[in-house]
């Protein structure tokens, strides 16, 4: 997978973390000898982040080996990704990197989790990153192998109950401005319950995001879809998790919408310190 | 409490989630008179964020009114911001604002869990910010009464294990020579056992970080302090969470240090859009 | 329309052209008696980009009146924007505004003409933005009733022949691959002649971006459709301008997609300097 | 010539159209055996903006070959670029770099018209960048033959009637004290007549700008220098373009102000993908 | 005068000092009754960046009031600028505001004495800004009554003997070439002695500048300008001060170029906080 | 020492200098055969920014040589880097390079000479970094080697007397209210006399601050201490500089903190361009 982080983003992320040096390395006669960082999956996890590392590295003048890709299913003690260097500067940059690779980590697999309980059907995560990470949460979804619901508001269009409640025209009539204006893009509407469902049904909806539907409820909309002669796209979304997940598809959505995996539990990397000599180089 | 985002980087949160404006609300007639667009506070939550959401709506030219501060210890249902403008602008703000403020008062409500536990011994949160995010994190985490344990490697002294494995010297040398270049600095020792503990009581560390002691080895460590006459600060460290910050605190720890809020769940925000006229205005 | 460029942004633009203030300005006793700076639409034109240099003016601490919204329809003659204030502000501000305004007009008029030539089928611009622009390329092709084709790579889908070129399978297992992973997404195949278009149409494309067909071969290709019983979106690009556009329309497609715009000569602003007390304030 | 986007704006530019990578090309199984792709002159042009490109192939790792550097005039199907890399890779660029190559090549072009129709005088072009360009409008003005006539504001003195408006002083007595403060600059002053530019040849001006003067107008310009026994250079400024250059240097201008290169249209750029074994490596 | 850094960079520096807010400050029970920060010059100088704090004020949500703009000579214990706040507030902006304040006015002062010293002969600083403080610095020597040398190398003629040394011409035939290329810049030529001064005076430099010469030197230089019947500007650059701008100008000097304000010690500024209450208000 | 400054922050000191290129050289037919640029010390200077140039270097494609790193003592002729690529290039990069390296060694020889003076007592550098050039100004004290007084007002405690004013409480409750929050900070005081000393000992203060005090007021606050059997550390503050450093360590201080570095005379670097024929290549 590619780096996401320009190598501005990448510079920043280091200075958010040693702004001015580790003062506690500075301070001291370490060693100057070349030594390696080792760095390893201490649990079963998804990788994801080791491009970013890598390139970070290489902005230091360091030459990394990457071993594990983004995407990438390593058992415990997977051997990520090596880089040789000074210690000082190795110090400098083992917690901002630990830190990346453990959090992208965490969403990653947290992603693969619900893709796999979800048997086929697509995951896509939504907008609800934690601010300021999105173009490493979107990777690390991707890494899991879930999908990105909608990126943005500018690329696609959704009508919320939010839209409709500023709009004084009938269903069908806002969709057919939607198709007219932009054939380009599916009309999806979201509903919040089956009447409201049967409605943008007979509209003509492309595809329904149903919000907090239980799995059996999805099966009623399904029926009803049925009943209509109508079939769009049937995206479940609203507390979808790895629990329920499995349900959801059963119950026959075409897509499961979650922000789960945004606030996932980081997994833990394992950084190792070598002398250069010991390490057999 | 202040606005610790610049207004060039509340822009930029903006324009990763609307980078071209709303596509949906861009395409629909709607309705051009004011309404309100109310933040209330769904489960009950430490509040986080507020100031920055008001500070987006300015910079947007719209004059939010800001009901309840970051830190606020807020009730399901408390108003947490309000701000009035045409709907297509409050469509654009809402769902940056509302991922905002979750996510804030997630991070800030898990912080507050912790301190309750810790019944007054400090929680000092790590530097194990989602990257990207740490600007707010750092805000979330004083807002819910925690502390920042370092906020960078720059500004204090913390001599690891893996800066050790790179010094040839003696324990007392190395705490000697730090005392005498960064006076203004604590000489703190991450140790991960009672014999490392040992050592660097012994050799005058002023703060010693236990790294996944339990609270009975915490207990241990304390008792060697006595034996050995000197008392540096004690601070516990790994896997601290609200469910045993209480053991810590009793343990006597004199500070705690965690990184758990960082992986909070976010905690919902309701967003409630009516009409300026029928808002009573 | 909104803003589309941040504080930012605006600030930057007018350091482009006025890094250290203006020397001339600068070295002469101009009267320091407050003047109003107004912009005339010089020739017709849908305007565009006034919202923009009024902001810019509120960060220079002035406060502009904006008189003719982006999109609006002017003939030559309309007053566009008037801000008041010392001389040296308004000179240095001036020219930067000027420009923006030019340039910004001259595309959304050139998309506005190729709008009125497709007589309601839609036109949307493709990314051949001039490189730096691209924010206001879009409000621009917006403010002139076009749309966007594709904001960028990542948020919809279209198969090239470059990206066939490296595909080994069939057709519709390529169509069916991308349904089953982003059935939020359309799938768009772009063909080179109409054997090509035979081919997708069969696969299952839902839309066809024919490029540099022909009006008459966008007649065959509906044929074609109709004989394959299958009817996916057509879009006409390649070489698309307001002289052909009506007969693309004519021939029966469903979208045009062009670049013309971009490159449109800008639409001439005048702008008058008159001391605040002979306008009548 | 150099680069002149900061690898920062490079990465940026290929972010505006690639924020979050090629949805499609991530979606297929794309041979991952490097393939090569070429840029070639698909008209006759005078290149620019190759260094970019090739600064951006290298940013992402690759190892571009430049063929023609900035400033090369080309004939169709000239190899500008190759690179070698994974065709993922190369898909994502491609777009990014053709439109700069073309857009780049569009604005050298044009100007290298001019230059050639202006015979030897001097082709300086004005401020007028599309807003966001400005760098690379340099670099294709220069790549053509052109030179820029005032970067900004700041480094330069050009007296506009605007100015003087605010001025209550004779125009010798301005000219004097611009000569005092800034002896390092050329005194220019804008004329718009005949009966200005007597004003000001007569007050000492260094340089006169004769703002949309016909070619005979210019010819009793330097009639009233030789009448008055002065001789300023003349500037030709406002509407200047290939296809009056000629007539505004046979009047004798000394110089050629033009903004039309800016909005010339892109020279056709052709990008063809062959997999490596093919082409031969 | 004008703001001449962005509210970004304003905001920037601010964050450069308080990244996190002020922790002394926050931990504390400060009364949050309104309080008055004032800014007194304790020293006399020359004001320098009350604007820029003005701003920062401003960003901040306060109303400062400026009583001393930029360029205004100040007595010992005159009023620049006054704000009421939040104590916590004025705290977090007090040392930023007050070392720009301090380091600009002793700039600013420091160009005044030259430009005192020289008696109406242009003093004009070099490139020499300590890096990162290029604006401000700009803007401080033009408060003292300073001018810049050159703001960059990109629009600007200066023949360096470092040019010289890679070209193989005759000195008249590459100021012709720069005559020829660019009418609008005048042809300045650096020269290290009287014997260069003869070689480039006879080429027909337009104006000399000469490096490390003595004001004896000068008037040598001047001399051989009146025996060759060609007079250039005349420029003495090369450890010009206060001490020898006065010998310099008497020489003959047309231009007094020199670095020295870039390294003065900064003018104290006097900051004292008063309860808004005790202030009167 | 590592390279301080990120790549765009680099290549924006050099757009400073050099925003469109440097005109002289491009308007000449200089050689393009490659030659080397050398940077000597003119006079005596502990080195200080080699390693940032050296990273500019690379960003152009050049291959530098780095012969002197920061920190290291240089007598007068040293070589502290060489570079080797085309004559334009050089000339781009010279001025910014020699400009950065005499300015940051200036302050890195200045702050040497008072680490001297101090004979073994720490010298501590203050806030008052010339405003936009803190990275590289604390670099430069640290390769004087000095170390940093506070990095910025986040991570440290530091209870000024304007704290003070805004406080209704006893110095001791102060003091035992940070300790309780901040057990990891230090708990400072600054002071302006002996009262104030008295006082803050007495209550606990671990360090003291003593501002404008003379050597020999230091000499009694120590006895004061003493006195009171409590011993803070002892900062001596204001108007620390190389002359009276000894005088101060001789007192008895153990830390003297000063901002006289922030406005050193940069120290010469000279810079020698040879075609790389002659240089032996």
């Amino acid at each position: 997978m590619d780096v996401v982080l320009s190598d501005n983003q990448l510079q920043a992320l280091l200075a958010d973390d040693v702004p001015y040096g580790d003062l506690t390395s500075q301070s001291l006669p370490l060693s100057s000898a070349p030594a390696w960082m080792h760095f390893y999956a201490r649990a079963a996890m998804t990788v994801c982040g080791t491009e970013e590392v890598a390139r970070l590295c290489q902005l230091l003048g360091l030459s990394p080996e990457l071993h594990a890709p983004s995407g990438q299913v390593a058992p415990p003690g997977t051997l990520l990704l090596a880089v040789q260097g000074e210690p000082v500067t190795l110090l400098k940059l083992w917690k901002a990197s630990q830190i990346l690779l453990e959090w992208a980590a965490g969403l990653a697999s947290a992603t693969a989790e619900i893709v796999a309980a979800a048997g086929g059907v697509p995951v896509a995560c939504t907008r609800k990153q934690t601010p300021g990470s999105k173009a490493m949460s979107v990777k690390a979804v991707r890494a899991g192998g879930g999908i990105v619901h909608r990126l943005g508001l500018s690329e696609s269009l959704l009508l919320f109950a939010e839209h409709r409640q500023f709009l004084a025209e009938a269903p069908e009539v806002t969709l057919a401005r939607l198709a007219r204006q932009h054939p380009e893009q599916r009309r999806s509407v979201e509903v919040h319950d089956l009447v409201d469902a049967r409605t943008w049904i007979a509209a003509g909806a492309e595809m329904l995001q149903l919000d907090k539907f239980s799995p059996s409820e999805v099966v009623q909309c399904l029926a009803l879809c049925q009943e209509l002669g109508r079939r769009p796209l049937i995206a479940a979304a609203g507390g979808v998790n790895a629990g329920n997940a499995g349900a959801y598809a059963a119950a026959g959505a075409d897509l499961l919408v979650t922000s789960a995996p945004y606030w996932a539990k980081p997994r833990d990397v394992q950084v190792h310190f070598t002398p250069a000599a010991e390490a057999g180089l």
